[in-house]
């Protein structure tokens, strides 16, 4: 009797989710319903039975995590933080995918309580599944002692056909399964309905569960998805498992019940009508007249699963107050890591470099991130199988694997993966500024990963060395050339291309101050000169801060940097000609500018490492540092010119490269594509002299 | 004792490759030596037993294909290049990885004689042969007839370690298994190093047999890859097997035989040094003295693959003959088809749209399709599991599966690998303008692929659908903000954004009529008017090609486009404002146009649908369209503003959108980030008072 009214709360509980997530769709005119209703008794098992949350602290520690990794599917995860009890009101779900709702067409971290991180551009979740995972055996590793637990928690997806077939989570699939991370559950809706028909026409001929075993998965299936029963042994087995992560394929039928849309390509995409929507919800004994109706039992149910999950954040609460008492530093440490924060003194341990004949700026990065190492001992990261060559690896501080959760994780060749895992490990909370390293050109292979750091404002660090044809003789496959405008060009992103060890310095201090968003670095494989600052009057590297600076006025102004800069912003130059450089173009635009002024020219140089900061100072700042009405402005980046017209104006040039590369040695390249010294200054000077000459022709007018 | 002489000669060709591969790599002192001495035996085998190739007639039809996915290696490749008889030198050897050399340090199409493609990026290369597979297939199905076989290659791919790794080749190996693609063979190679150390660290819990048995391929292992017969053993049998691609891991040692760096990373990816090099050839017997040094016993032998070769092309050639006889119209088919032509009155066909109430330009690129469907019968391609939603379809040509090479390729939800496929299929050749589609958000997903199609100048077409925040409800995660601007970024790439249907259908047109790169087309979700050019005397939508164009201007004047448009440029405007568009934005932009001067202002509107078209265009004619001494200029684009500034000058204006979307119906996120008529009438509005404000201020004073 008991048993059998559970059931029928079950039912109802479930059926209510489903009704929700039609209505809601019907009401928006748009979404999927179809795998949200197919997905309800799955979720709806997550949710009562597996997952530890509190909707009255959705950021607690040690809860589970929960990634939709279907993100279109969104509807099924907002119901179910409705019925538990997040502040997520049915009003809200009202406001399905409407202007500055809570309820977004996909889940949006930052926008609804309890969405982890956003999902929607597939494979993408299990990645960041697989982050979040990584993080939590990091942090347990690091916090846990002996007769002290305060983390232990497990990280659930569920994920899609599409969420499979993506190479991201094939990746990510591969290094779960080497990492061994067995608190990890991912559940697979498997279907057969993709949005052009049956699964049959592009993906019939896979074993999946032959394929996560071969990743080295513990692989379960269940068979009937109405069968909660067998997803709750299925998920009893996935925790029992103590050495891999589990997969759990679910053969479930899209829309079921809908009595004319289970099974249909077009209930994946497009609300069921409101004729199919009756006939479903008299098929699940609902009324049929009403929409965005909850029972009050359910509700008592559901909420029923956060209130289990309070008592368990109680439980830690007590282990934790426990664990603070008897390991205060340890505690303290916790602290500064939950909050985001680096140790005090990370600024201080910041290395200046002597002038000199040169560092590669990777190189420079490589002694900034030894200097603050033990400032951010939560910061996790690695390169894809590049470490050797991109210089990022916290020297004596392990390597993940197995067996231990050292702070350098090897992510293998697989960049797209390393960008996903590093945003969950940011998403998970309690490791500091995680990062991922390849060369610049292979940005392109993680972007979706970098776009989305950036859409959640997530404090990662992205490391991209060998940044232009500089690198040499691996030729056009391997020298970026439209990669530093293309991320320029993402919402939000900063990023700086420093132009010798000093800036790098300065660039690794902002990127590790920034709290709000994602920083990219972009740094040299061929050696910089490190710039004599102090001695030739340069502007001074900590200017980066402001995006943009003086370096250098042949009047001697250094307006915007260095010494004479007024914190109310610089000086206009009377400099006929504005050279403005980044990166390892820094130094030969200062050697071609010298030239000209040696020549009889006044001329400004302007390092300009991050154009998004530059953009956020006032605009008497900008236009101090780049006066507007100087005719004469010459940008300098071995890359895609496109970014930088923008700062030239209409009668300036660009010194960017707007071709591919070619294999030959680094100097040879650049020489040959007009970016060493003599050929900047050659341009300069023609610049110049178009101009006057225009100027003259206008005044004999 | 035949067959004594016959070891022999075989183990100093091998050997010879490596001391090759040895040698240019020191010479260049740049290079991957490992791989490509592991290797040696491999490609060895294949050349001389398996590839049937003609070094005189590098691009056959019907040879097989050879793609090194491990590009690093490409010495290897080279040097069984130069051996076998191409027009590859020595000299040519010694210049590796030098300016202008025909020997890059990654293989480039088109640089080298029998390169069939560029590689490089990992994983690329095998999704490359999927496509050439997929091409082979549908060539054979179309062509060949009973009692006529002139189609009938096979494809040969060699991957590493870090080919496997990254999720395109994930995807690509799903497909082919999907497919059942027999006569492809993928050779692994399987030596346990990566740049990082030992795949141990990163890749160690992988069955790799395992993944690809169940992704459907028939998988083999060689034990000892000097076992030369062991290696021709799992070849046959991959040529034996009907249903199913093959998957062939060797086990090898990098830098074999080179006593002290075999099996170590260093080997991947550095010179040996000039000793190791010396007692590497020691080991070989090899003279150590001597340098680019190779018997002409070896010449003989290994210049036999490409005598037997040109046999069989030779054969080839007679069945051909009859063939064309017998079948002259199928023959004439295949000459256009392999000339990359479509056939005649393709232009004539396209369709031409009513001025109306609206149209998705997607709608009308698939009416386009349709029209030209017919006059290009070996073009295939397809969607990324969207083509109800991007309407790329060749309706009636079938889709392409397990027992049927149809034209509509179902890709399945995996971009990536649709990129390199498209890429691979374009550089098989026969395959006419091949293409991708998927959301342009999505885009970023096969970035590197796309980025390759322009490297190696491929015709092939990518439609990108969905192209701005006006797609909706699905919000951010689908709502493409940066891409148009990172696409133009790219060098190569034509990026065409048209405005209406009419301008689709000229899109199209001028995709279809390049043939020396890539075209991607951004089209809308949403329904824009079709303009009523004749009726309102606007530009002709034909005018497209030219990039930019006229499309109306409150003086009359139509120059650059329309009527009165002269093949000598266009008058320059007097207009105070010009106002630039594309895509979406061009009907709000006309309308925002005739707002300005029903109120009195003189304007011109400029439909600017590929930015890249309008560059190549002389300077009178983009002098003529926008005005360089026109101050007030307003670009209006639903997406980053980057690539903007450089043609609205110092004092013009963007209406971009520099943030993320919002999930909402399209027409209202339009609304809220400024992109209707209103908005941008207003912001031309107060861009021109800012404008007047200043010079009556420069005036004053």
């Amino acid at each position: 009797m008991q048993r059998n009214e559970s059931d029928q709360l079950r039912r109802r509980s479930i059926d209510t989710i489903r009704a929700l997530a039609m209505d809601a769709v019907q009401q928006a005119n748009a979404g999927h319903p179809g795998t949200a209703m197919a997905l309800a008794p799955l979720a709806y098992t997550i949710f009562t039975r597996e997952l530890s949350f509190n909707p009255e602290a959705p950021a607690w520690p040690d809860r589970d995590r929960f990634v939709l990794s279907a993100g279109h599917a969104c509807i099924l995860q907002y119901a179910l933080l409705h019925l538990t009890g997040y502040d997520l009101s049915l009003d809200d779900l009202r406001q399905f995918r409407q202007w500055g709702s809570r309820t977004p067409g996909h889940p949006e971290r930052g926008h609804t309580p309890g969405v982890e991180v956003t999902t929607g551009p597939l494979g993408q979740g299990v990645g960041n599944a697989v982050g979040m995972a990584i993080a939590e055996r990091f942090l347990a590793e690091r916090y846990n002692r002996p007769g002290h637990r305060v983390v232990d928690h497990r990280t659930f997806a569920i994920c899609s056909d599409g969420d499979l077939m993506e190479g991201v989570s094939q990746e990510a699939a591969s290094i779960a399964g080497h990492f061994g991370l067995s608190k990890l559950t991912v559940c697979y809706d498997e279907n057969h309905i993709t949005i052009d028909g049956s699964t049959a026409i592009s993906f019939d001929g896979e074993d999946h569960l032959a394929r996560f075993a071969a990743y080295g998965w513990h692989v379960q299936r269940v068979e009937d998805s109405e069968d909660t029963a067998a997803l709750e042994a299925a998920l009893d087995a996935a925790r029992a498992e103590g050495e891999r992560p589990s997969f759990i394929a679910v053969r479930s039928h899209i829309a079921y019940p809908a009595p004319n849309a289970t099974d249909t390509a077009k209930a994946h995409g497009a609300p069921l009508g409101e004729q199919e929507v009756r006939l479903t919800k008299e098929a699940m004994g609902m009324d049929p007249d009403r929409a965005f109706d909850v029972a009050d039992e359910v509700y008592e149910h559901m909420r029923l699963a956060g209130e289990r999950g309070a008592g368990a954040q109680a439980e830690w609460e007590e282990r934790a107050r426990r664990w603070r008492e008897e390991l205060p530093d340890l505690a303290a440490d916790w602290e500064r890591a939950w909050s985001g924060r680096l140790a005090d003194g990370w600024r201080e341990a910041l290395p200046s470099f002597q002038a000199g004949d040169g560092l590669a700026t990777r190189a420079a990065g490589a002694k900034a991130m030894a200097a603050f190492s033990e400032h951010a001992p939560t910061m996790i990261g690695g390169a894809a199988d590049l470490v050797e060559s991109t210089k990022t690896v916290f020297e004596g501080a392990g390597q993940f694997s197995r067996v231990h959760a050292g702070r350098n994780v090897p992510f293998g060749i697989r960049e797209h993966a390393m960008g996903a895992i590093v945003n969950g490990a940011a998403a998970h909370g309690g490791i500091v500024k995680p990062y991922g390293s390849t060369f610049l050109i292979f940005s392109d292979y993680m972007r979706p990963s970098i776009r989305l750091s950036a859409l959640m404002g997530l404090p990662v660090v992205w490391v991209f060395t060998h940044d232009s044809v500089g690198l040499g003789e691996d030729g056009p496959t391997h020298q970026p050339i439209e990669q530093c405008s293309s991320l320029r060009a993402i919402p939000g992103l900063w990023l700086i291309r420093p132009g010798d060890a000093n800036e790098t310095a300065a660039a690794w201090e902002a990127a590790l101050a920034r709290a709000d968003g994602p920083v990219a670095l972009a740094l040299s494989r061929q050696s910089v000169p490190t710039l004599d600052r102090e001695g030739e009057g340069l502007g001074a590297a900590g200017e980066l801060h402001r995006g943009g600076y003086v370096l250098w006025d042949s009047a001697g102004s250094m307006s915007g940097g260095g010494e004479s800069n007024g914190s109310d912003g610089a000086e206009r130059s009377e400099a006929e000609l504005i050279l403005i450089a980044t990166g390892s173009e820094l130094a030969p635009t200062l050697q071609a500018g010298r030239r000209l002024a040696a020549e009889g020219r006044s001329v400004r140089v302007v390092s300009m490492p991050c154009v998004e900061l530059f953009e956020a100072q006032d605009a008497a700042y900008r236009d101090a540092v780049i006066p507007p009405d100087a005719p004469a402005r010459l940008a300098v980046e071995a890359g895609a010119s496109m970014s930088w017209w923008r700062w030239v104006g209409d009668r300036g040039d660009v010194v960017g490269i707007d071709r591919f590369g070619a294999s030959a040695p680094g100097k040879r390249v650049l020489a040959e594509l007009g970016l060493d010294a003599d050929s900047i200054a050659d341009r300069a000077a023609a610049l110049l002299e178009r101009i006057y000459a225009d100027a003259e022709a206008a005044a004999d007018a």
